[in-house]
């Protein structure tokens, strides 16, 4: 039996989460916590309560831990008792995954440094600042780190990591009950496919959120003695 | 400003409403809503506990109405108020959305009768007993239907009511912020890309459910009058 442990914090993006959620949920044998410091639900960025199954306290070793991003993740970067859980978590389980921005909050807790791993497209400049080293691709593994790229990446990280954990069978089996058959109506959303005035303007959009994230990451960096 | 309505019943596949909910939600002046007969959380199929945000009496009429799928599905199929709402919400809307199995309670609810719809690969037989016209596609628009195909057709088809009800570039941006390229790791998950061996047993899985549901969608055909 394998226990995966989900983190879920105040401002998460819930589709990081509730991506991979629907994924390793129909491996066989696993058991998956939803975690935060009490029980109370979870509010994401979008307004979307989520009620957590376990607390910090409560919730046992799992052999894999995932965390996932959002605005919520810069107002964790400042939190030992996540920072303190994160890390003592992540030193002992077998895979420590995350998708989006959830990789600097990896980071943050000190269990990204001289890793291979990916961000969000707009955040991973401060995923670099953070001591990963940082790897333009959708799905990043180094040794048993997985991360994904921003927000739908995550259930393309997630059938990687149940193939890890169990066999690529598996993960097809998985893919055809969810019929991950992908067909985005309007052409691929990467910076990669995108025109300039796009990308300029959803930059814009997040402007100041990546400037509180930026505050965040140079502080850390200083926490975890990475000067320049 | 444009309201929708996301329904919320115990045992849905989250992964069918987060999705979409994910995408809409990035929509300007738009404002969702959860809604179910109380707002106390309501349990997906897998065990992930969402908070509702109206009920069936607090929620306004929406212009956009949304239902998920999953194995709850089956007993809102003899649930009068859920059907009664959603005929009555349906009635009124600009949009009238579903993915998965949640096109089964559209129908059930007498809303895609004479449609073209679709529904999950597995269930689409069922769909066609209900008196919708079915199209083995991801996404089918007949006049203001939408419906998808199995779980993870929901970010498909939410992007391409997001260009409906605003542009298509507003769609490309949601894309682009939610860094929607996707790329499934082994492959895309449909039954014309599995081996016979692996849908069978995808089948044999869902057995249980599949017959609940074929009882569910026979009684709700004589409700219906539809008479072979």
């Amino acid at each position: 039996m394998r226990r995966v442990a989900f983190v879920l914090f105040p401002g998460l993006t819930q589709l990081d989460l509730t991506g991979p959620w629907e994924v390793l949920r129909r491996l066989p044998d696993v058991r998956l916590y939803l975690v935060w410091k009490t029980l109370d639900p979870v509010v994401s960025d979008s307004g979307m309560a989520i009620v957590p199954t376990a607390t910090f306290e409560t919730c046992p070793r799992c052999e894999v831990l995932f965390v996932p991003g959002g605005p919520g993740q810069v107002e964790c970067m400042e939190d030992g008792e996540v920072l303190g859980w994160l890390q003592q978590q992540g030193a002992q389980a077998e895979w420590v995954a995350s998708v989006c921005t959830g990789s600097l909050l990896l980071a943050g807790a000190g269990l990204l440094g001289g890793y291979q791993a990916t961000s969000h497209w707009m955040s991973r400049d401060q995923l670099a600042r953070l001591g990963a080293t940082v790897v333009n691709q959708r799905i990043v593994v180094d040794r048993n780190r997985i991360t994904g790229g921003g927000v739908t990446a995550g259930i393309d990280m997630a059938l990687e990591l149940a193939a890890l954990l169990s066999s690529e069978e598996e993960a097809r089996r998985i893919g055809l009950q969810m019929e991950y058959d992908p067909a985005p109506p309007f052409g691929p959303g990467s910076p990669e496919c995108s025109e300039l005035e796009m990308i300029v303007e959803v930059q814009r959009r997040a402007k100041a959120l990546l400037t509180r994230r930026r505050e965040a990451t140079e502080k850390a960096r200083v926490r975890l003695g990475l000067t320049d």
